[in-house]
């Protein structure tokens, strides 16, 4: 679930409960091996491969506006996805695209949208496989269905975290709506090389912001953790927002909370965590890689700086000091 | 493609014109079958089955209004992508939902549309696996994603119509405002039963009206066809919208062109048209079918009826007489 970018969106509590009530006593089948909760769903296709499904909508004024470049906002409206198949371990497949064409829609504008999708595609080995056009008297939106594939068993859930496993993300944090949001590129291949090489325990991508994120995580593993505010990746972005007056959320907050990162989150025993980190250098020489806390038995998020440990509230980090 | 219902909606010249700009040197992959083009779009999956793929967009105010039963817009919602897996011959598989939210959204509204798609996903053992929820300043949303099962090389495309075949359609045509657009049955076990017992060359789904549909499906297999007045199942909801002035069109009309009959159209060997008619019979019972015309070289559409043999326009079909 993105956050809106404009006033009042969905809050969290809010949407979580929304979501809980509509899904609950969903038809499943034989071949359904995850339904909904996760970054994707997962059904058995043959045996040596799962599916896995997802979905996604952007709408003009809440994900993207009018004045951004079309072209990137079709990067995005793809890169999406691929973060979410990439937070389970996936590679990318098939792709439809579905569109609510407001009555003065430009075609410029669109070949552009259309391009930039095209582009992403190409890049990540996505086959564009079709869709569906419609009008709409709201504004322009875009609805995106992708599969994935993954070797039967090895999806990387959310509810895999065991305590005292060590918790990393990929990559800086917050300050994402600089420009990261349109232009970042989805951790496929990170993620195929961390299940590849080690024993992921749980893995999500950071759409909501790390501490919404994390409860997540920790919710769907019956578990909690601790995060260290010193060993928080701070985008120069999140820095440059704070100092600029761009925004009043100090930059610890803004790694906090802020949306759209489309980093990873994962968690792994602690014991693999050097190894990790060695190999990870020699991987991705250039994108960071950050230890930021443990999993612990109490389903709380704590967070430690020069204060102390205190449980980090469920909404509002701008009040959070920098450490 | 459905027709909108309100005025002003995406003219299917334009629909089609602009469908062709935006999916010309689309992306594909060596597990494409089947690009954007057909009712669903057809990837390689294991040895034994390939997967469909279908996604489908209903907007409020054009594909239903606020005052219509919330349960059954949730039927429609679902039924009209199992139409389209029926179309090709398939399965039900899987289904996730997307849905956009205006900011007074009504929850009880919510639930009943859920209950309507849970409904239909329990009838035809489709998994209902996830989705995704958003804001948009706009009317609601739905963009329903689903996949299909179908043994490779078994799907039915548009493609495959020749030159003397006969041309089915199931059940009546026209009039389906007057309540079936909301309350069909996706003719999914008459396509099971079709493709199993005969062999369909070309098939597709009624959804924006049997010349508007027939004229894709010779199109895409390069043929034409002649349709038969006397022959056309105009439905009852067809007949008595015309006589009591809910709308101008003939009744002749109506079935040309009334968008959203959800049956199915067909083309098949004519040495195989008796033999089917009569299985039908044994089968359906109480489902009419109906040898509608045939195809021909010529790449037109032609009506024949009590005057002769005209081309059928390609807008407009009110001023057509009843025969």
């Amino acid at each position: 679930m993105a956050p809106a970018l404009d006033g009042n969106p969905l809050t969290m509590n809010r949407e979580v409960e929304l979501i809980e009530a509509l899904t609950c006593d969903l038809p499943h089948r034989p071949d359904t091996v995850l339904g909904s909760g996760d970054d994707c769903a997962i059904v058995k296709s043959s045996p040596d491969r799962d599916l896995l499904l997802k979905t996604d909508a952007m709408v003009e004024g809440i994900h993207f506006t009018a004045q951004e470049d079309p072209v990137k906002v079709g990067h995005k409206a793809i890169n999406r996805l691929l973060s979410d198949v990439a937070a389970m371990g996936g590679e990318a497949g098939s792709v439809l695209v579905t569109i609510g064409l407001p009555r003065d829609f430009q075609m410029d504008w669109l070949q552009s949208f259309y391009k930039g999708m095209k582009e992403v595609a190409l890049r990540h080995h996505l086959a564009l496989v079709g869709g569906e056009t419609t009008h709409t008297s709201g504004p322009f939106f875009c609805s995106i269905a992708m599969t994935g594939l993954v070797s039967p068993g090895k999806a990387v859930l959310r509810s895999g975290a065991r305590v005292r496993d060590a918790i990393f993300v990929s990559g800086t944090l917050g300050g994402s709506l600089a420009g990261k949001h349109l232009d970042f590129d989805p951790r496929l291949k990170e993620s195929q090389w961390l299940t590849k090489h080690f024993e992921i325990h749980a893995m999500m991508d950071l759409s909501d912001g790390l501490a919404s994120d994390l409860r997540q995580l920790c919710h769907a593993s019956q578990v909690g953790a601790e995060i260290w505010a010193d060993y928080l990746p701070v985008s120069r972005d999140a820095r440059l927002r704070a100092r600029s007056g761009k925004t009043s959320k100090p930059p610890l907050a803004a790694a906090l909370s802020d949306g759209e990162d489309f980093e990873l989150l994962w968690t792994l025993d602690r014991s693999q965590a050097v190894a990790l980190k060695d190999a990870w250098k020699e991987a991705f020489p250039d994108t960071p890689l950050s230890c930021i806390g443990k999993v612990i038995e109490q389903p709380e998020i704590y967070l430690k700086d020069d204060q102390g440990l205190r449980i980090l509230p469920h909404h509002g980090y701008d009040h959070l000091q920098q450490s």
